[in-house]
């Protein structure tokens, strides 16, 4: 997608040495947009622990990237193959919830087992890196033409009238590779020309919404409005909202997602409005091996620190102030889980489908 | 309740000049303690509308004060009565949603109409402005009286455990005159040694719960945790939830109930995972001449900018930080309203009651 009229993915090979990767480092937006290379699997670990990329796509392509430099390094050591293990364990810890680090990692760890020489697994890494990078892209794509058409309907009935989307965190392109899962459906909409308005939650703590969604959309001259995380549910009570579409980090068989904490609760608001709730995932979000997302997918808790303060910009700076009493403790969980029952749909790269076991296994019958 | 060991209330009549409305500056909370003194109505109104003093009751006993300002003011002009009606105007308008200033100023234009002298209704408005605050503190003491015997009997089947306490925004002491609504009972229940824990919502836009609740319950000794706006609901579905207790701004005679943006979401979540839902509130939040909150309560809508920047310590100054892109519009509802239906019950001054007119009616019967 465009960031001030020029296009880019959310990470790439790096044009000038193949052998580093950039990314844009999300910290600094919406402020500063920053490109920043790695050079190791230490440092595609850091970034991932530390959110300089974020985005269940986005990290699931940076943990394929960094299996690459994993080859790179264990080139030259005793080990190769103690080292790339070494580095899988890193990449798939880094961060708990969201499947895709794994999968890209097994995905790198079975390509790279293929390669008979050092230097072909090193070629095998790279191109599996940037295939799974691709995929994602494509995947994408996907998902926005076909999420499209729910908004092509809910627009031939509301006769020109904006159609308004609440979207929860940045289920967009910064979150993947490109395109993005909740925004690609609103970004082909707005390609087509129906009148799109978006209301973006902020989502707290972390405040993807308000940095990166908001920042995407105002990139894409999209038409938006920020709101506080509290107020979706007064919104749809209102009739201000026409359909929530939010993205997925874990998805189980039977539908039940995890999302960005939050989610849950405009499930819920959603569900007693009437108001039509998807969620667009590639199939790399599916766990197949879980059906209970409330006892099966493990909650990642991070500092509560970043309920205690928050960063903005002020006076061209970043500063950091303190919103709580010093000595308050917080608590920090990072998803919550919204049962299949209130999702009126989940919007695939294979299509839309209702949201139970036998209809997601429809469309992706390999795994029954 | 106590600051630093020291009893307070959150208005009061200035101990040298009795003319001199005093207030906690609550802007500076939780980072300084300040205290403001307000000379005239227009202060009075300044503080209200910017928020100095906040919550239903504290600006209703401030619409009680400012009209006592007002009548000393009046004492000066060529026209008393213009004077106050003037004053009534700007005091029932600073804030449109909560009824308690509304119902203080009209039982101040009723008491000042019955003095004969100038003089005289001068120390009636000083007596009735004094009155009103009184009478919200004791409110408040018999609301916790009655509330923490419902925390008394989940903590008895708790067996020691301690009992978890959600609530949104402030409705402490500091929202009132002193005690608060929903952190009454709480304080009861501290008091009688029963073992609670308070999830404080941080309640954004303005983050009354981090920096006010919070603060409140660290100045009482209470356990607390700040958690964001969205994590109540994951709370709930794991069992971490015992009870959510609110305050509210104004209330239905049929029970629907007009509290600070986000309620409606933490009440479908209590309903959702039968968590019982409470709402805590004095007679005078009621406003007795509506039946449907939804379409009858006028929803306050306040800057964007309280969305777009948020205010914290840094390196020992209160900095104010922008946390979107410069250009993306918000928008910023200050209430929302949570049908009668899905709310467990009301604890009033009078006892605890179910939500329904005729139930409401039942403790309230002079307002059949």
């Amino acid at each position: 997608m465009n960031v001030a009229g020029k296009h880019y993915r959310t990470i790439w090979l790096n044009e000038d040495n193949p052998e580093i990767v950039s990314v844009i480092d999300q910290r600094a937006l919406p402020h500063h947009f920053i490109i920043e290379d790695l050079h190791s699997v230490d440092e595609v670990v850091h970034s991932i622990k530390d959110m300089h990329v974020r985005g269940a796509g986005l990290i699931g392509a940076a943990a394929g990237y960094g299996m690459y430099l994993a080859t790179l390094e264990a080139a030259g050591k005793n080990s190769f193959d103690d080292h790339i293990n070494e580095a899988a364990l890193l990449l798939r810890s880094a961060r708990p919830t969201a499947v895709n680090p794994q999968l890209a990692v097994n995905r790198q760890l079975e390509a790279i087992a293929t390669g008979k020489t050092t230097d072909e697994k090193i070629q095998i890494a790279k191109n599996t890196a940037i295939l799974i990078a691709d995929e994602d892209a494509a995947h994408c794509k996907r998902i926005g033409m076909h999420g499209v058409q729910i908004i092509e309907q809910i627009a031939a009935a509301k006769k020109g009238e904006a159609v308004n989307i609440l979207t929860h965190c940045n289920a967009g392109w910064l979150a993947f590779v490109d395109h993005g899962t909740a925004t690609s459906p609103i970004y082909e909409a707005f390609e087509k020309g129906i009148n799109v308005h978006v209301w973006v939650d902020e989502t707290r703590p972390r405040n993807q919404g308000a940095s990166l969604t908001a920042w995407e959309l105002l990139n894409q001259g999209i038409p938006h409005t920020v709101i506080a995380d509290n107020t979706g549910g007064h919104l749809m009570q209102n009739g201000l909202v026409d359909i929530v579409i939010t993205g997925a980090d874990r998805v189980t068989r039977t539908g039940d997602v995890a999302n960005k904490i939050g989610t849950y609760l405009k499930a819920l608001a959603a569900y007693d409005n009437n108001v039509p709730f998807y969620v667009a995932l590639p199939s790399s979000t599916f766990d197949w091996s879980i059906s209970n997302g409330l006892k099966e997918i493990p909650i990642e808790e991070r500092s509560g620190d970043e309920v205690k303060y928050i960063s903005g910009l002020c006076e061209d700076e970043i500063k950091t102030v303190l919103l709580t009493p010093l000595n308050s403790p917080a608590i920090n969980y990072g998803f919550d889980v919204t049962p299949a029952r209130l999702i009126s749909g989940l919007i695939t790269e294979r299509g839309v489908c209702k949201v139970s076991e036998e209809d997601i296994l429809n469309i992706f019958p390999e795994n029954k």
